[in-house]
């Protein structure tokens, strides 16, 4: 985010510029020499199952309103990134799955974002749209609507489960291993 | 961070508290109603080994000045999780190395933190204490300072490791399993 005044001490005297010591240029106050950081944000997320269909909701907000995602936001101080998945599906899907494992772990460098996503499992085919959502339904492979996709970290994580998932059928792969990678 | 003044407008009329549709309180300017979002910030690092040595930092700054580490540092705006992990392997220990895998995804929810360490490799024993290092060595299992260690995070990661590693001896294990944890 563009900064235009300095949080610390209210001055218009922010000068976007490498600090003594540092390598990369920050917003630091002319006045009273705050240097205010900027990093990235992380994004959490369930890619959730039932038997072989997975969940997906169709976004009511923008950005990428009316396309499809999985359920996802961002982490929050004060929770697990674990937690804050699950809570993201409840708040969007109004579903409480169950944690499988982390699978996805993609960096966004351009836009400052980390991606991580989990496995989970739907212990009922329970759920609704919340209010984030348009509608939420369960795809099985064949019927997912890749053209219709909100953001790439949900096409790769969906990519990579059912290719997974195919070779965890042909006892090519035990189990769903982590797929770290970079968009 | 405690804002005071808002870096939109300018304005001292920030009001701590849930913003409508939310379930947070959050920093939401009174004068020009900017929410000032603030989230976990996340911290990459790496395990480095050479032969069967670990390589670790001890603390030329402030917090845990004086303690070890494994180098390790804010992700950047602009990078992917293991090129920030490089960097700052080569920014606190002046080595190159070549990273393996993420190893642990440790939440620390209640600093608002999230530390992912790789598993990385040491070319050549070659490296020296960067700018934050007060020194830079490597360490037998036996000879880790285990009492002087600078975060929970590091420890944990050390204990994973060499745990990790033993069951990978003795052949109870095929390779390092990604570890995800909360403290």
């Amino acid at each position: 985010m563009a900064m235009n005044f300095c949080s610390h001490c209210g001055a218009q005297a922010l000068e976007f510029r490498i600090p003594e010591g540092d390598l990369k240029p920050r917003y630091v106050c002319g006045q009273c020499g705050y240097i205010h950081y900027q990093n990235p944000k992380s994004v959490v997320g369930t890619l959730s199952r039932w038997q072989d269909q997975v969940l997906l909701c169709r976004r009511a907000i923008e950005p990428r309103y009316g396309l499809w995602t999985l359920p996802a936001g961002f982490l929050e101080i004060g929770e697990s990134i674990g937690e804050g998945a699950r809570r993201e599906t409840q708040e969007e899907a109004n579903a409480a799955v169950v944690l499988d494992r982390l699978y996805t772990v993609i960096t966004l460098p351009k836009i400052g974002q980390l991606h991580l996503m989990f496995l989970a499992d739907l212990p009922q085919p329970e759920f609704s749209a919340g209010a984030e959502s348009l509608e939420v339904r369960l795809f099985d492979e064949e019927d997912i609507p890749w053209e219709a996709m909100a953001f790439r970290t949900v096409s790769r994580t969906l990519r990579c489960f059912f290719r997974d998932r195919l070779q965890i059928r042909q006892k090519a792969l035990s189990e769903f291993p982590l797929r770290v990678s970079v968009l």
